[in-house]
């Protein structure tokens, strides 16, 4: 997708404080965090959201949450918690069109969530 | 795992209003609504949070996704949007032992999320 800008964001494009890499996902640091530690993770395969998800694209989602299960150890966060959020639409609060999830740790998160 | 209630949820031995069930995922309406709709999604195997996810058991996500990308067509939700919400440990306000995902629809969704 030429105008999307997490592709661009993952194809190094445009810049990120990249946080983890691999074939499939891409990591980088929120730029407006709303906790200590603020990562979006994303497919590097343009998906728009969780809505165009089916049996054919979804294996991706496993490899993403593998991606965090590693980061969240790597960083140390794993033991404190975290939480992750996909927001779908504009229900959801979705702000670019590309299928991201957010990783928030560092405090205590509350309940409800938004 | 005799213990956990998700566990006894997906197999019938505990009460729930079930929203949908396939092979690899049961989801239920959650009893303590945040959202006009709130529905959780869990795996029928055992894990216990995200720290547990490798590349060897990482492929139910997807399959979760898929159910829930299925659900908010079903439901009508899809079109104006939600939120997904995977709560891992005490700081991400993880209440029970079972992996699990809420999904959030039916009022716009606030930032930050908790």
């Amino acid at each position: 997708m030429d105008d999307c800008l997490f592709c661009k964001i993952a194809a190094g494009d445009v810049p990120s404080n990249k946080v983890y890499e691999d074939e499939y996902v891409y990591s980088f640091l929120d730029i407006d965090p709303k906790a200590p530690t603020h990562i979006i993770f994303i497919p590097k395969q343009h998906i728009g959201s969780a809505n165009e998800l089916d049996d054919n694209n979804a294996e991706i989602i496993g490899k993403i949450f593998t991606a965090i299960s590693k980061v969240a150890k790597e960083k140390g966060f794993d033991k404190a918690g975290y939480r992750i959020v996909n927001n779908c639409g504009e229900d959801g609060g979705q702000t670019v069109g590309h299928l991201h999830f957010h990783v928030l740790a560092g405090r205590s998160l509350q309940w409800p969530p938004g």
